[in-house]
């Protein structure tokens, strides 16, 4: 089952300016992390039960790195909380969707999450997260 | 103040089928919606305390109908639910902030309204939301 909307993930060339752009808006950035497995630092802004992610590539290989030359900066991804992901990751496989990744890998916070492929989702990079 | 994501909208080709979709990943539509102001039809899925709204164009000159021609289905723009959407966006004016609705507008199920413009807001379309 899908608990609430997680986070949203934003592609950002530079993490101290977009900090500044986000917070001039009126919000606070909690804490800033490096997240080695998917090539990024990542400024954390809690609102609400959600998380907004800024997420700035640490290198040129880095999956934002490569949708900000594509498309420039903006969102990248959506997240919604799920209790079992494993489960949840069989579950969608056996109906066909497909999976980039089919096994959970640990994302910002050390919670598990894995991609829905965004052909399978009109256009949408869909991450399943679970935390404790 | 910001309280919580109040909704991601997505912009869609066909409804019928996007619903198909979403349902498919575990979630249930709530309601569908047409909101003539921005020439679109939307389903709502409610999700913790957010919504996921799927967004149907109903006009060519919809924006959502440019925004799939140039980029097709995808992330549309995430919305962030405000107390006082007056005061909110004149303090981002005072700031500086491109706006695109200097003044409030009515969107889905009868919420006030504004979108403040990309450029200001690291690539990211957002959208203040004001409920009762």
């Amino acid at each position: 089952m899908f608990k609430k909307i997680d986070h949203v993930g934003i592609a950002v060339r530079n993490l101290g300016e977009a900090m500044k752009v986000w917070e001039g808006l009126g919000l606070r950035v909690d804490e800033v992390e490096e997240v080695p497995d998917q090539k990024v630092r990542t400024a954390i802004i809690h609102i609400g039960e959600s998380r907004i992610e800024l997420l700035e590539p640490t290198a040129e290989d880095s999956p934002i790195a490569k949708f900000i030359e594509k498309r420039g900066e903006g969102i990248h991804h959506i997240a919604l909380g799920v209790d079992d992901i494993e489960e949840h990751l069989r579950e969608l496989k056996e109906k066909g969707y497909q999976l980039i990744d089919e096994k959970p890998r640990i994302g910002a916070g050390g919670a598990k999450i894995a991609f829905v492929h965004p052909k399978a989702v009109t256009g949408v990079l869909l991450e399943l997260c679970q935390r404790e």
